[in-house]
């Protein structure tokens, strides 16, 4: 069976995440001062091959610990569709 | 009214996502073959103030176009939650 997930990674809520700091500010130049608190995160989509949804959702954890986050800085969150 | 948006920001199809191509060569080293076709882009998360939902589309779509897609490399979809 083929699956696709859906991963988002964003920066811890403890931490500061200056690169949202500076676009919240910049939502304000563009007159758009409405927008608040934006956090900056990755997103990141990929296929997986796997004998069933189980499987395929323990492979992509450990393709979440091993490679894709940083989990001193990051979480991750996703979600896998049947393709 | 207070919706939180949460944005997915993603290379065009067309184009190659040399970052992505990386990874997907990086998970065969780890043993994780199964993964093919990694696509890396961003998520925004924000908050926005607004009278009503179609208001708060309108901002944030506005702030996808100004700011924080570029629509020559990416296309963006978001979706908005009530807070």
């Amino acid at each position: 069976m083929k699956f696709k997930a859906e991963i988002d990674i964003m920066p811890l809520k403890a931490l500061l995440d200056p690169q949202g700091k500076a676009v919240t500010q910049s939502m304000k130049n563009l007159h758009l001062s409405e927008i608040t608190n934006v956090r900056i995160g990755k997103h990141i989509s990929l296929d997986i091959e796997a004998p069933d949804k189980k499987t395929a959702e323990s492979k992509v954890d450990e393709a979440c610990r091993k490679l894709l986050a940083n989990q001193i800085m990051e979480s991750y969150e996703f979600e896998l569709l049947e393709m």
